[in-house]
Order: C-alpha cells, then sequence, then structure tokens
C-alpha cells in the first residue's frame, strides 16, 4: 500500500465513522439508515446494537425502508408455544434514530408469550386473529396485576418497564401484531433472565428472593 | 352560592386545573390515565389533546388500557377512498405520557391515505390485505421520493415529520396496521390545511407559492 | 353551598388539579417543589407519584430540598434481610422534575436485595460497609451475568432497566449508598411481581414460564 | 359560601391547580398557550414560570402567538449601561412547551452584558447594530477564554450552562438580537448571584472562594 | 505504507472518527465542533448532516463558534422574491449538539417564503425590516389559520411541525430574523416537496389528493 | 503494508469507529461501554468528553462498570481545604449514555466546596461525616439564597445550573457522597472560570460587571 492509495482508504472508513446514536425522542436528521454494507468490514460482529454507522442519504433506497415476511406464521414448535418476529433496527436499518419499532407475535392454542420487560419501551398490541389473556403488573409496592382477555381487533397497553404476558386461550392459533416506542427496545423474558443466564445468579440469591429451597431453584435453573 | 352554580365553578376551574404534558422520552410513572370521568367537568371540550387529568392509579383498570374495535373495516366511501381508525390518547386514555399509538388504514381500490405529515412522530406500517403504494419525499434540497411497492406483510418507515402517502393499487380492498412514535402525533393533510384551511391561506399566497394562476388556486380550494 | 361542603368541593377539584409531569431530562425552571400542603385537599391520596403540584417558587424553602436520617441503619429484621430507605420525589418534593434521587440500603450478614429492575431508571451504588456480592443480567438473547464483589470503596453501575441484585457475602452488616437517574425510578420485584402479584398470574402462564409444575408455582406463590 | 368568597376559593384552588411542565424536546400537541385570563385567579402571582395553564386550544387566537416592541431600543441607562428586553413564555404565553425563546440586547457605548449563565439553554446571537466583544469560558479544568469582536451581521454561539459576555467595544449604541433553546432558559448573573443575593452569602465562603480579604468582599457585597 | 506508520493513520482517523450525535436536548459535553478539516477526507460529501464529527475540544477556537454575513442582503431575485440564509450546523459546525440555529430572510415587494415546515424545530421570528403578513395552520381536524399582518419589531411563533409562510405585503424590501430549535431543523416547501419531488408522485396520487384533474397536477408540476 | 492486511486494519478501525453518544434521557442500547483500550490510540487525548467509543458488548466485562477507591479521604491541603473525586465517564466507561455519576467530597475543618455550576445535571448530596453549610441561589430576578447547615445523615439537593457551595463548619473533617443527573455533568467553579480564565476575561469587563476597581480585579486574579 502507498500513501497514494491512503485517500481511497480514508474514504472507505468515512463509511465506517459516520455515526448515528441520536437518541430517542429527536431526531437529527431526516433518517439514518444503519450501513450494513461494510465493505468487508464484519460491523455487526463489532457494533452490535451499540454504534450503528449511517450511510450517505444521498444512497439511501427504498429497500432500506422495508421489511418482509410479517404475514408469515412464527414457528411454535417449541417449549413456550409461541414465536416473537422482530421488525427493529436490527432488522430494519432505517429504523435508525426514529424511536419505533414492530413485531409479530405467533400462539399455539396454549402457548404464551412469558412474563418479561421491555427496558426502553411501551408496546402497544393489537390481535389479528383468536383470543389472548394478556397482563402486566404495576410497580412496587402494590404489584397489581391489570389484565383481560382479548379478542381480534382489541388494543392493549403495556408500559414502559413493567412485567407484562400474552397467552393464548382459544382452541386456535393466535396472532397479534405489536408496537414498541424505541428502535431497540430490548426484551427481558424473566424466566431466562434470573433462572438461566450465564453464568448462573447463585443459587443461594435464587433460593432467598422467591423463599424455595435451593433444590427447588436447581430445578428451575436446570430446564435453561 | 348554591349547588346549582357548582357547574358554573367546575367550568371555570377547568380553565385552571391543569394538563399532564410529560413529554414522549420518558415517562414518570408506571402509567397516567387520562380521567375522562371529568365528575361533571366537560374536560374534553376544554382541554382536547392540551393538558390531560390522571387519575388515581389505584382506580386504575384493565379498561384504561384497553381499545376494541381494530377489526373493524372503515367505511371508505369518500373521495380519498380510505379511513384512518386511529387509536392515540383521545381514543386510549392509558396511552398518555407513554410515546406510542396505533392506527387502522382501510383502502378501497384506488383509495388513497393523501400526502401527510405527523408533526411529532415516525411512522411504521405494515400490510395485513392488498397492495399498497407508498412513499415519502426527503426535505430540502434533495426532496427525493422513496417510494415501493408493499404487499402483504411488507413494513415500511416513514421518518418523524417527512411528507407521505399510501394508494390501493390492487383491486381489492387494502388495510394496514400502522404505529406512530407519540401518544399524540398530530395529521397535517397537505391538501386540506393548505387549501383548505379555516380561514382560507390568502389566493395570493398560493398562487405564487404553487406557481399557477389565481383560478386554479381558486378551483382547489373550492373542494375543500 | 355551605362552608362544610367545601372539602367536597375540593376532593372533587383534586381530581381535576393537575399534574407536573415533566420529563427526566431538561427541566424548564429552577425547581418545581412538590405542594404537600394540600390546604386540607388530600393531594398525596390522589396523585401518588402521578401529577405532583408545584408552589410558588417565591415561598421555596431550605427544607424543601432536604430530607434527614440517611445515616440511620434501616431494620432487617425480615425475610430478605435487607431494607431500602428511598429519598425520592415521594420522600423529598424538592426533587420533582430533576431526574435524580438516592437509597441507602442496609444488609445484614447473608442478606441480600433481591432481583429487581427500576423501569425508569440506571442506578449507581458505592458500598459504605461490608462485603457485597452484586450483578446484573444483560438483556435477550444473551443473559450475561455480569457479577462482582464488592468491597468499601468500591462502586457499581446497574444500567437502565436490567435486572440486578445485591447480596452481603460478610460476616457483618453492610450498607450502601446508591443514586438513581430518575426522581421516581420505580421498583420492581421479580419474585414478588412474578409470583405475588395482586391478584395472581395464572398458575398456568407461570408454570409454562418457569417450565415447572404447577405445585412448584403453588408453593412459591404462597411465600408472597 | 357567598360569591364574595369565591376569590379566596379561587385563590386556594391556585394552588392546587396545576402546572404544564411538559419538556424542552418534544412538544406532544400544536401548541399550549399558557392561560393569562385567569378569571379573575392571580395566575401569574402563583405559578410564575411554574407550573403554566393551557387554554382551550379551539380559543387560540394570533395574539397568543404575538409579541411586539422588539424594535423598540432598551434603556441602556445603569450601571451597566445593557438593557435585555425577553421574549420568553412569561412574555410571550405561545411558546409554552416549544422550547425556543428571543431576547433584545441593547449596549451604550462601553456598555456590557455581564458574566452569566443560562442553566438550560444554548445562546446564539447576531450583531444589528455596533461592535461587541464576546466571549464564554469552558468548564474544568481548562477554563478557556474562546473570545471574538464582532462586527454587525456576525453570529456567535455561548454553549448551553457556559459563562459568557458581551461588552460594547464601539463608539455608538450596539443593538443585538440572540435566540435561546428553551421557552424559559433562565438567566444568572455571576456578579448578583453571588455577591448579591438575598440573604447574603456568607462573607467567609466567599473570601476563600476569591481569594481575598473580607473587606473586599464586603466590598463587592454592597454594590448590589 | 509500513507498519511503522500505522500509528499515524491511526491518529488521523481518531480525528474521523470521534462522533458527535448527541441529541437535541441534553448535550453531553460542553460543546461538539464538527471536524470540517477532513484530512484529505471529503467529510460533508459523505456525511452530510447524519454524523458529524467533533474534532479535539482542545483546539476549539473562535472561529468555530463564528458565522458571518447575516447583515448582507439575500439575492430575492428569484419566482418566489425572497431568500433565506441559513446559519445551521451546516454552516457553524460549533452549533452541533445544540439545539439551536438561526435564519435571515430577505422578501422583495410582494415576495414570499412560501408554505413549509420544519419537521425538527419550532421556530420564533421578528421582524427588523417592513411588513409581512404571516400565518401557520394548526393539524387536522381543524385545520385553523392563524395568521397576522406584522411590522417592525414584531415577533411570532410558528410552533414545531405545522405548516406556515411570510408575505411581503409592504412596499419596500422586508426583512426577518428567525431561530429554530434544532441545529438541523430541515426545512420541507410544500409545493416543491409535493409537486417538484424526484421522481415524481404519481399525478393519480396527486389528482385525487388534491380534487383536481391530472392536467392541473402536471401543469403545476411543471413549473418545479 | 500490503493490501492483504487492509482487512486487519479495518477490523482495528472499527472498533475506534463506534460511536456513543446517546443523550441522557434514554439509552438506546444496555450499556455502551467506552473503549479505552485504543489498540495504540490516543482515544482519549484525542476524543476527551466528547464521542466516546463504545467496545462491542459481548466483550464487556464486570470491571467496565466498576470503579475503586471511594472510601479513601481526597488530600485536602489546598487553598480551598477540599477535594473532589470524580466517579464520572471518564473514570468509569460503563456509565456511557447512562446519564447518571457520582463524587466524594472531603472536607478539611474550614474547607469549602466553592461556588459553582453543573451546566448539564441536578445534584443529590448526603454527609457521611460533620457538618456542612450548604446553599444554592436562585436564577435571575430574585437570586435567593437557599441554604442549610447539614448534619452527618441530611440529604440536600441542588437543581440543574444554579450556583451552589458546601462549606465544613465543624471542627472534624467533613465527608460528602454526591450523585449528578449526567454521566458528563461539567463542572464550572465560579471564581476560577470568572477570574483564572485562560486568557483573562479583559479587566474592563469584570470592573464593571462586579463594580470595582481594576486594582481589586487584578489582585483577585492574580489569585489563579
Amino acid at each position: 500500500m502507498t500513501m497514494k492509495s491512503i485517500p481511497l482508504l480514508l474514504s472507505l472508513l468515512a463509511l465506517i465513522a459516520s455515526p448515528a446514536l441520536a437518541s430517542d425522542p429527536s431526531p437529527l436528521q431526516d433518517f439514518c439508515i444503519t450501513d450494513q454494507s461494510g465493505q468487508g468490514v464484519p460491523l455487526n460482529a463489532v457494533f452490535a446494537n451499540n454504534g450503528k454507522v449511517c450511510k450517505d442519504p444521498k444512497l439511501a433506497q427504498a429497500n432500506d425502508f422495508f421489511f418482509s415476511g410479517l404475514d408469515k406464521p412464527g414457528n411454535t414448535t417449541n417449549a413456550l408455544g409461541s414465536k416473537v418476529t422482530p421488525v427493529n433496527v436490527a432488522q430494519l436499518a432505517g429504523l435508525s434514530t426514529l424511536g419505533i419499532s414492530m413485531v409479530r407475535i405467533d400462539y399455539a392454542p396454549g402457548g404464551q408469550n412469558p412474563p418479561h420487560t421491555h427496558p426502553r419501551a411501551t408496546e402497544i398490541l393489537t390481535v389479528l386473529e383468536g383470543s389472548l389473556y394478556v397482563g402486566f403488573v404495576t410497580s412496587n409496592p402494590d404489584n397489581r396485576l391489570i389484565s383481560k382477555t382479548l379478542q381480534k381487533g382489541d388494543v392493549f397497553v403495556f408500559p414502559q418497564g413493567l412485567i407484562h404476558f400474552q397467552q393464548n386461550v382459544g382452541y386456535k392459533n393466535a396472532v397479534a401484531i405489536a408496537a414498541l416506542s424505541s428502535e431497540n427496545p430490548g426484551v427481558i423474558t424473566i424466566s431466562n433472565t434470573v433462572f438461566g443466564s450465564k453464568p448462573a445468579i447463585s443459587t443461594d440469591v435464587l433460593a432467598k428472593a422467591f423463599q424455595v429451597d435451593k433444590m427447588v431453584v436447581n430445578q428451575i435453573q436446570s430446564q435453561f
């Protein structure tokens, strides 16, 4: 490589050096499409959801704002009997800095989207097919369960950071579309996170927290 | 002062009673349900979408977070051949301070959701049925149209404040569900706002802005 | 209307009197002291943490920005062996709109502050006395436990919305001071919220979520 | 209760009636005009810049968004030889929740707008007439003075919260128009605040802070 | 290029790699000056208004916060008879992250700043010379025109995202200074954007949206 | 360097190119650890507090969220008799984007933390040992001093951007822990900034601002 090729290299670098971390509330440009071309740089592996890189807005194309396949049923053949298909900034680069995302959720009969939180978003959900028993629990000290059984066309809100769940209580598959108030809302499934973290939270902590025998904790942990 | 004068007094008080203008990004409580009981006070008339009043969170009920009917087709028998059914803080009080809302849009064949902006929100849309030609235009100076024809299951993003539209380009009804990154995103339909404001923007201004004869302006204005 | 009916009227008015839901990031005045004088109006009962009322800034006094007693050990004689003493907007009215709060946490030997989240805040903690094993778990899909044993003078950070805990792993009492990035951060203790909500989340949902027998769920629920 | 006691009642109510503390970044409605009609309630006296009250948007008028007189020179016959004419939410009710305000500043020859900060805003200033020596100082530890002499048509930026000043260094009057990134930016004049607070900061504190004899502190304090 | 020269190259790269996308509301440093030195890298072409690069704050100079020429009349010899001279982050690098910008607008007699929106800012305007008829239209469903004729020294507010305009209704040139609540507010001129986008919005969509014959649409489009 | 080594170089660069400037209110990921490994690049020198670089979240370790030594008394052998030990994003990389930080302050008898502001944060302080006279002054025009003498266990709030101070008024050392509502709150010590800036603010400006003789200004300046 000669000194002459530095400008070329710098041009390539300029493509990866452009940051896009405006915060949710107020974008600073029309849009900022996460650059995934990478020019040979494994950007995703390195940047994950931190530090997206924008591409030149003049190169923006309709496909940058487009995702396809939300009409496809998710595969619910799993222990929970449900499947979440996300459309957030990881799937749809044009969402970067724009503060919103979408998901499709499929539920087999009896299937559930287990208790979880979104650390950075409120969720609004509408039922496309089937019957869902849904609920969320208010924060301490009240811990009130606010729940309802929803039918097709019903809409429900799960406020930011609160633990919530949905369960298919009908005899056939259920489908919901939900939107979240962040392009990267995050998901924390309670059971996986508490009993299935890597490495595990000490049995001692969990036994006391849930007021059960350590053997019960070990039993639950072994599922995850 | 008699009991009869209480309504009058309450009306006066409504003017000073106050607003809950939390901003989008970061709620300060689990939720804040707009109080619509009103205790005889015509709150809606007075506060409209400014200054919602929260009710005691201990009185919150599942119905405060619930809306029903998004499975019902909107009536598209109108000049535009489309109908938007909104689910924002005006319809669903529990959305207050939570920064998100939802809409269903129905389109007759050839029907359109005409060019408009949301002054306070980005929109993410998915097609449930039919084919939609959708697009948005970037801000000055480029004014690039970024457009695409969407099919069932496709998702598209319209960034905050940009002018965008959808048109049913199929032979049957089309349906979309969209979400917006504010509980009160606002809608500004360009044609109505520019040519149908009350009172009208002066013909002089519009004729020069659109570089047309005043007669053309008058003709367009007469439609709104 | 008699003077006797004023309290009733004021109660009605309390329902419409309004909230001060400024958001965390950017206050709009030097300060907004939550008015707790109430003038006979049971404001706290009605507004709780929603909709604080500001008092005339000219009447602000040093005591409005003051709290006393954070040097007093909390009573740790309870099942968890720990006690949190909060200093947020509920205890210190002057914090309203200013986006920060503080807590003291006492731990008996072996005591723990069990796994919990703050839906609206990051926490920074420093150990004043003793040894604490602390940790948090990252969101899906990794669910990595990031943990460390802290000694006196050590500082640790628990990012917004992530599940975290502390346990006294020393032979004597431990004490920590922590600060949170909201005047009303909220606390969601996982065990209480999932297994002790009122009313309970259905055994069916919990058994499948935690992959255990319903009897185990019932056993855990019976502790809360 | 008689009609005569209504003003008293309204005064009590003013204390509970509530605030409109939307934050700067993201309004939740087209606008929120501070209600100053008051219906006999001395709202301004009670709420000052905390807790504005919005009026029914349907009653909004052009005058709610209007202020007049920024072409009038301010009276600079005072110790500093300068005069600031503010146009913020206190003068222009329609600015509420919209995050911007404006000022005109007049300077006699040699006059100055003394070192001050805006705790909640950045300032951008343009010179209409005359020559101004302007500057701001960066925060610790560098405390660099960044200064320049401006002529007619020049523009300068004073970043949020930094100490800055302007001085007329020409032979005739100078005039500037500036804008601030908050509808209620606040002003903290350093000299008045440090040496002229009511009551005074203890001489002991100030003598050590400024490394001078207490007599010098007393001398300076006597000017304010 | 040898391995020895990598540190040098990395130093150059460090200059371009430093991101500055804090959002409007709350900067995270005293200031972040957009680096335009570029070290041979055509930063502007690549980054446009996305992803500005900050330079080392120790290298900040007064000129980084300075712009000159706002006293110069803009050239109004064009179809609209007006000229906007912007001072935003593209012209004044020091504005980055600080959430404010300024413009000068010149109007020939009869000239206009045609109906437009700022997708990310509120505008406050003051008239320096002449008479302006100004107005904005509220969002759906009311679409009320709120307008006024302004004289020298008058101030008016155009809330975020709403369509607004100004027209010189005097016999001589008019001049205004306006400020906007973002360092990159964006401008969407309605006529250009709707009828002059590249490529064009389909005639079909526009004819129905404006309820006119396609020939009229074609006629308007031909002007842009 | 050969073309083959470009991928390696790009990988190194990817590590520095990842930006982390989300704003305070709403992080966009679990966390963003400032990358200080630098791979031979003197990042701190170049980036200072602008433009932190995040590292791959999969490489996050407990130490990234950890700081040690807040139990160590600061050295108060200096003119002010106090020492601030900060724990912000410069010391604790994991705080980046999370909107909070902490400090320990030591005070010799009679020592003071002199009048200063934090341009981007509110402060909440608790006394661990000793007696502190603390206060802040409200903004113009009132400039009210709100002060109190605190004892061990007392908590006090200093609102964003207001000038405040603490002085040890006891006979032994005093210690406080304080938290601030930004990971990079900034500090502006009034005396240093006004009288000790580099270069100095002109004597002319300061003499008039503080209404004292230029000799007094020179005397004060000579201390800094």
